[in-house]
């Protein structure tokens, strides 16, 4: 079964201007350094177009493997090592990061 | 272009027992609500299997609308009301919802 890493970023502190900081940044730098890990398929990123409630999330992205082996080997690659280190650099404290698994239908 | 809706539940306070309830009334009961929201098209409710970074979510459901307007008409139906009434009975507090839309590959 296809396994999903999910990173949820919250809206950087410092108005327009950080937010677009952030958002060149994720996608020149970072999204180049995660598609060189080991095993990953797919990667989509998706931006929130409008808010309804909650937390003031601003980009989602979606990064789809084979299984869950593959996914974590993926995640203690050197290539994830390094684009790890580079979100600390450039989204520090914004970042929620999870695996998920479809629920099965009972 | 379709349009997705996203919701993220934080874990509920009250421990295992909390978790399950949610996890049965969000299945049992708030699903079947949204499935007769006008124009959904398809959803997927997602648990996250491992937590790496950020804050403690437990949930990930998507649902996909053919396109923007066909989103908010159905955010503005009385079907989506019912829904986010139960909602608010059986997640009070935990609920992140957005409208996502894909970033262009530039």
């Amino acid at each position: 079964m296809a396994a999903t890493l999910l990173a949820i970023f919250k809206r950087p502190e410092g108005g327009e201007d950080a937010m677009e900081e952030f958002l060149t940044r994720y996608l020149d730098e970072h999204m180049p350094l995660i598609e060189k890990v080991p095993g990953l398929r797919s990667s989509v990123v998706e931006r929130v177009a409008h808010h309804y409630s909650g937390d003031d999330i601003v980009i989602v992205t979606r990064m789809e493997f084979d299984d869950r082996d593959a996914l974590d080997a993926g995640m203690s690659s050197d290539e994830m090592r390094v684009a790890g280190r580079n979100l600390r650099d450039i989204a520090p404290g914004l970042l929620t990061l999870v695996a998920l698994e479809e629920e099965p239908v009972s």
